[in-house]
C-alpha cells in the first residue's frame, strides 16, 4: 500500500507493506553515498541488508536510548558524512525507532543545509507516529526535542514484518499512539482496536494509523493548528515521562495514561477496554505536583497555561486552554473519581 | 525604503534606511524574550541599543571571526535560550556581520524547530549579501558552511549609518559582492559603481544590491538554479580563501579576485576600473595547484567538476560546467594573459 503525503514540493510516499524493508533497493535511490544510521538495540540484519544494496554505504550504530538524541551524536553523524566526502546529492537512511529517526533526520536536514533522508522505522511507535511528518530533533539540557528541524523525508518504508523482533511491551506502547489517533479522529479504527484480532490485523491497523497521521500533517505541516490534536494524552503523558524516569515507563505507555484524564467517562471506559486487550497499564501512582510541574515545563506550555486535547466522544476532539490550576483540578478530579 | 521578499508564507520585509537600527523597537516585535547575538568586533552600542528596547533581552557576545561559526557556539546559543526559558514565541536578533548572522540564524532555526529571527547586519558584506536569503550555517572540520539550514528571517534592518564604524578595507570587500551582482545581473548598477561618488551614494548602492539579491532569492529560494549566479567569482574565490588563511584576505577580496578569470577581457577591464575606485586589489600570487584543489573541495563541486558562472557582457551571465582540467586551463590562461 502506498500513501502519498501531499506537501507540494516536499511531498513523499509512505510504503506500508510486509517485507518492503528487505527490498529497500527497489524503493529508494541508493546508488550514491548512503549514511545508514541504526542503534544497537535494532537487530543488525535490518541495517545490514540495506547496506548490502547501497553503492557506498557508511553505517553508524549509536547506543540505544534517548541519550543518543544529543548534539554530540548529531555532530558525529555530520562528521562521518564529511569524512566520507558526502555531497548534497548523497543521502541518509534511518533504520530504527524514533531515536534513530529523529537524530538522523536532523543530521540530514543540516548537512549542506539538507540532503535526502529516507526512514525505515523498526518499532510500532515509529512506524505509526514519528516516521511520518518531518519532525526531527535532539535533546538538550534534559529537555526533549528542544533542538531540531521540520524536515520531510523523501520516502518512508513501513514494514510490519520487522515488528516480529520487537518486545511485546514495546509493541503495545507503540500501538497506544494509534489508539490515540483513532480515539480523536477515527471511530472506525477505534472499533477495530476493540474487536479485531490485533496481531493478525497489524498491517491494516498500522496503515490506517499512518493514513490519519498523513491527513493531519498535510493539513498542518508545522504544527500551527490541527496537528496539535496529536498531542492528545501528551500533556500529562510528558509530565509522567519527565517526572520520573525511574518508573521505567516508555513513551507510549505514558501517553496511554495521559489520555485518561483528558476524556469523558464513556470514552475512558472504551479506552480502558482497548488498553486491556493490548496489555497497556491503566494505573499510575500520581505525584500530582511533580507531574503538573513537569507537564507545564513542556515546550507546548504557553504563558503559564497549556492547550490540551479533550475527547468526549470517540472520533471527535476539541482544544481547551487550561491554566495551571485548571490542569491540576482536572487531574485531581480524575484521580479521585477513579480512586487511583 | 522597504523591500518585501516574497516567499509565500515565509515572506519578509527588508528595511534599507539610514538610522533604522537605532529605531529597532519600531520595526521589530521585541516585547518578548530576545536573544541578541553580537561579536566583540562590533561596536557594543549597536547591540546595546537594541537590548534597551527589548522586554527581556539576553545578550551573547561571541569572539569575532570564522571560529565562532562552530557547533560549540551553536550549542551555546541554544543553551542560553533554554536557560532563560525561551518558548517558541520568543526570538533571536543578530547584530553583526555574516558570522553572527549565520550562527544565530542557524540557532534560531533549530531552537524548538524554529523561533523568529531578525537580522541587523553591521557590515557592508552582510548588508548586501548574507543577511538576505535565509542561508544560515556553521563550519565543521575546516569546511565552511557545511552544517546549516535554509531559514528565512522575519525582518532585516539594513542601516547604512552603522557602516561609519567599519574599517575602509572591510567596507570595500563587502561592496565587492555588490559589484559581483551588478556585473552579472544589473548593468545600470555596474555603471553607478564606475561613475558615482561611492561614499555619498552608499544607501542607494546598497538598496539596489539588496533588491537584486531579493529577486534572485525569490526565483530560487533553495539554490536549485538561478541562485547559483550569486556564486560568480566564488569558485576561484573560495579556492583562494581556503588555500591560505595566511594571506589575510577577506571573503569579498577573494571573490573580487575570483571574478577576474571568469569573464571576458572587456568585462575584466571594467571590473578592474571599479576595483581601483574601491581600493580592491587585483593581483594575487597564485599557487594554481592549491587553489584548484581547494576550489574543487568546495561543496558546490560535483562529480569531479564544478559549475561556474561566466560573465562575458556586463549584466549577463551563463553557467558552465568545467572539469578539473578545464578549470585549471581557464585559470592558467588568465594568469598567462594577464602576466600575474
Amino acid at each position: 500500500m502506498k500513501l502519498t503525503l501531499d506537501l507540494g514540493e516536499r511531498s513523499y510516499d509512505i510504503i506500508v507493506e510486509r517485507g518492503c524493508s528487505a527490498r529497500a533497493g527497489e524503493y529508494l535511490d541508493l546508488d550514491r553515498r548512503v549514511l545508514i544510521v541504526t542503534d544497537d538495540g535494532v537487530p543488525e540484519q535490518y541495517a545490514d541488508r540495506v547496506a548490502a544494496v547501497c553503492r557506498e554505504p557508511v553505517k553508524v550504530t549509536v547506543p540505544q536510548g534517548e541519550g543518543s538524541k544529543s548534539i554530540r551524536r548529531f555532530e558525529e553523524l555530520l562528521g562521518e558524512m564529511l569524512a566520507h566526502g558526502f555531497t548534497r546529492r548523497d543521502c541518509v537512511v534511518a533504520v530504527g525507532g524514533g531515536v534513530v529517526g529523529d537524530l538522523s533526520g536532523f543530521a540530514a536536514s543540516a548537512y549542506m543545509r539538507g540532503v535526502d533522508f529516507y526512514n525505515i522505522p523498526t518499532t510500532s511507535l515509529s512506524q505509526i507516529d514519528s516516521s511520518v511528518g518531518g519532525k526531527t530533533a535532539v535533546n538538550l539540557g534534559g529537555i526533549k526535542n528542544v533542538v531540531g528541524a521540520f524536515y520531510q523525508p523523501r520516502r518512508v518504508l513501513v514494514d510490519p514484518d520487522v515488528l516480529a523482533t520487537l518486545p511485546e511491551r514495546q509493541m503495545a506502547a507503540g500501538l497506544a499512539e494509534a489508539v490515540k489517533m483513532a480515539a480523536a479522529l477515527d471511530g472506525e479504527l477505534f472499533s477495530m482496536f476493540e474487536t479485531c484480532d490485533i496481531s493478525s490485523s497489524l498491517e491494516e491497523l498500522i496503515a490506517r494509523s499512518v493514513a490519519i497521521k498523513k491527513r493531519v500533517v498535510e493539513a498542518d505541516e508545522r504544527e500551527g493548528g490541527l496537528r496539535r490534536v496529536l498531542n492528545f494524552g501528551h500533556t500529562i503523558g510528558h509530565g509522567i515521562e519527565a517526572e520520573e524516569e525511574l518508573h521505567g515507563l516508555c513513551h507510549g505507555e505514558c501517553v496511554a495514561l495521559g489520555m485518561l484524564p483528558m476524556c469523558s467517562e464513556t470514552v475512558r471506559a472504551r479506552l480502558l477496554g482497548v488498553y486491556s486487550r493490548l496489555g497497556l497499564r491503566a494505573e499510575y501512582d500520581y505525584d500530582v505536583d511533580r507531574v503538573i510541574a513537569a507537564a507545564l515545563h513542556d515546550k507546548k506550555s504557553d504563558g503559564g497555561g497549556v492547550t490540551v486535547v479533550i475527547v468526549e466522544r470517540i472520533g471527535e476532539f476539541r482544544f481547551e486552554h487550561l491554566s495551571p490550576d485548571m490542569l491540576r483540578a482536572r487531574l485531581t478530579d480524575y484521580i479521585r473519581e477513579n480512586r487511583i
